[in-house]
């Protein structure tokens, strides 16, 4: 299948059929990371810059695995130390980076629209790790293939997005990712941390968690990023949690088949008791095994692989 | 053989047989690193995370060229700018890590105990690079090799360890490497740096540096961490040189075959004078030789070459 | 050929002779780049290490680049979080990194002369990948590559290097370059910031720009190094840029197939008028693609490959 786009700036962009082209693409990349060597020569000589203008461990790491798990040369390019303290345009950056023949860019930016902006700077196909508050695709795709994974199918499930909408660019490609797939996605959050208007990304709103528990096949909890001055949107985190974090109580009202998610970092006892994150409904560690997995097959894909398997 | 342990915690867990058996490995990884074409393909497809949440680039820096020259895969993964500063906890963290199936996870931390903690909370193997004043069991390793090399044996042999005791987990780690393997081990320094007790660990207590000299065939001076502050338990540190530091005039007592050893990074002028730091006694450069080989082996025996070589 | 040097300090160290040939050698390796797997075997099994005590990302990306598509295990190591913050000489941190037996050192330093020292002191040979105001080889020999490409000479051109000749190590190592290569060179900038008796170095000085584009073959624009404190060079940026900044109507003046040069970082409306930048005239982009280049045929040649060439 030949891809509509160059780069993955967010799944807002996506064909339903590219989303679940992606996701089979996945799957025949998980059983990689299985094997006794886990490494195969798909992208042998292809150098991949993670060019994170935001700091991010685990999301860097996790695309390293992957790039390393296809024979890639991975380059961590970080800005903190770079040339963009200088005084260089991100623009400037960009080109430059791409004079030295990468195959692929990721990156992760604190403002929205970076990945986009370089992707039409550069002849470079850009995947976007995260950017601001607008989009995070890889995870939105690790999430699909997650739930795919445990409930055979998209259509037809209820999801619940449960925390601060306003600044989660999780969110936003759930909402786009599981929509174009058929689910009902509800966002759930005090008013403060849900933007209005934003049912017009085809989800429901609902200020309050406890409704909505008892009808979710998934409910993907937030994180609260305290880091990021979410405290400024709450009374306190002990009231937060009383309202909108989930556990056991509140658990034993959902479907005994629900699922509950989580992107990480989690702060336990905030959006989940401990109890709950442990127990045995979440899927968080399952979700950060399939990233590996679906950044493999995105690696794959937009390093050229698409049109192989296309031709 | 197999080993006792799935991870590498401390010296004190292992059998003198264990150590005896990772030194022999350690001897046929050494000619690795003198070959024009310094790389074997041991480990390949096997993937490595230097989990580091204090930071050291010395010995990241050793595991890291052990690691590829054994052609794994190796994830450099600091803490700074990791999930550990978002509220995330460290065996969250390390789950998450093991969600993304490495082979291996080398770990060190300021904290004493966060290596075995996390070595209990996944199933991945753990090599503990140091972790506060508990262990330093690759460098006990490297330690022990390093006079097997010279002295052809440790059983007999006469260790004087000198220097901050109390705030040493390479002390701790070498104390009972070489009783096991049956050496004399003698820790020396200003009673402020050396815990009351320390006998306990099967070695004898000396304040005073002179009368220890003649006797030693080893003399292993550690560091004086001033940037942990260590200058709180001394006077000054011209002071503590005087009584405790190995200058050329002390070295006449010695030994003359002694070993003159040291963890580095050396303070010059402080734990030992520059001329004897260069002297021909002096085999620290030895152990940074020998740490790699050591590392190779350990890399080699826990990511599963232990249940080969016994089976 | 063999290289009258085990290290590569400055150009102001190697023959005409020796300079042509490692420009000829770069141009071997260029190619490889542009191939669909950009990765050749030449110093698989050889070790690298990027000592950089002066942080730079752009710089060290592309000596990682270069060295792992001649598929060398390159080895970052920063000084930042490193035993030099603990009291560590240099010397004995590249004494220690000396005793893992890398093949090569890359070093960056703030301060002139450390990889002389470094070079001094150890085995191992010693790239320079900027010191200080002394030199940045590597720079140098990417701009004479530049030229050569599009001039297919460089004897008989006129270059002029504009800006903050003071403090630029570029200027020194193009200065010795394109000298020792028959081209005139031209320093042009304010007296605050070209250093008394630079002409000994075989270049002219010019204090006014005017006068100078006509005659020019390459221009050469420096970067303004406002986070080293170059303002207190300046009345203002702005005064700077209206005397000695390259913008559309002075280049009016220039020859009809100026070369338009910069090292990068650019600080556009600074040195150069964003319309000159991107202008056709402009091999900024260029310089950038061929230091991946000649870094891979430095790399080769440092690490043994000049005596192989010369048997």
């Amino acid at each position: 299948m030949k891809l509509s786009v160059k780069s993955l700036i967010g799944l807002s962009g996506l064909s339903r059929s590219e989303i679940e082209f992606m996701l089979e693409q996945s799957e025949s990349f998980k059983e990689i990371s299985y094997r006794p060597i886990k490494k195969v020569p798909t992208l042998r000589g292809k150098t991949i810059i993670n060019l994170f203008i935001e700091p991010s461990t685990r999301t860097r790491t996790s695309f390293e695995i992957a790039g390393k798990r296809l024979s890639a040369d991975v380059i961590n390019f970080s800005a903190s130390s770079s040339s963009l303290t200088k005084g260089e345009t991100l623009t400037d950056t960009a080109k430059n980076l791409e004079a030295m023949k990468p195959d692929l860019l990721i990156v992760r930016s604190q403002a929205a629209g970076v990945p986009e902006l370089l992707s039409r700077t550069v002849a470079t196909p850009v995947l976007n790790a995260g950017d601001g508050f607008h989009e995070h695709p890889t995870q939105g795709l690790l999430d699909l293939f997650t739930v795919r994974e445990h409930k055979k199918k998209i259509a037809g499930l209820k999801l619940a997005i449960v925390g601060d909408i306003y600044h989660s660019r999780v969110a936003r490609s759930d909402i786009y990712g599981f929509s174009k797939l058929g689910a009902e996605v509800t966002v759930v959050g005090p008013p403060t941390m849900i933007p209005s208007g934003i049912e017009q990304l085809g989800c429901k709103v609902s200020y309050h968690l406890d409704p909505v528990i008892p009808e979710a096949d998934v409910i993907m909890m937030l994180r609260i990023q305290l880091e990021r001055g979410a405290g400024n949107f709450l009374p306190s985190t002990r009231e937060y949690s009383r309202f909108y974090g989930l556990n056991l109580k509140r658990l034993e009202q959902a479907k005994k088949d629900v699922l509950i998610m989580h992107p990480g970092p989690v702060n336990r006892g905030v959006e989940l008791s401990p109890e709950v994150a442990d127990s045995s409904y979440s899927v968080i560690l399952d979700q950060v095994e399939n990233g590996v997995a679906v950044r493999m097959a995105l690696l794959y894909l937009f390093c050229g692989g698409a049109d192989e398997v296309s031709a």
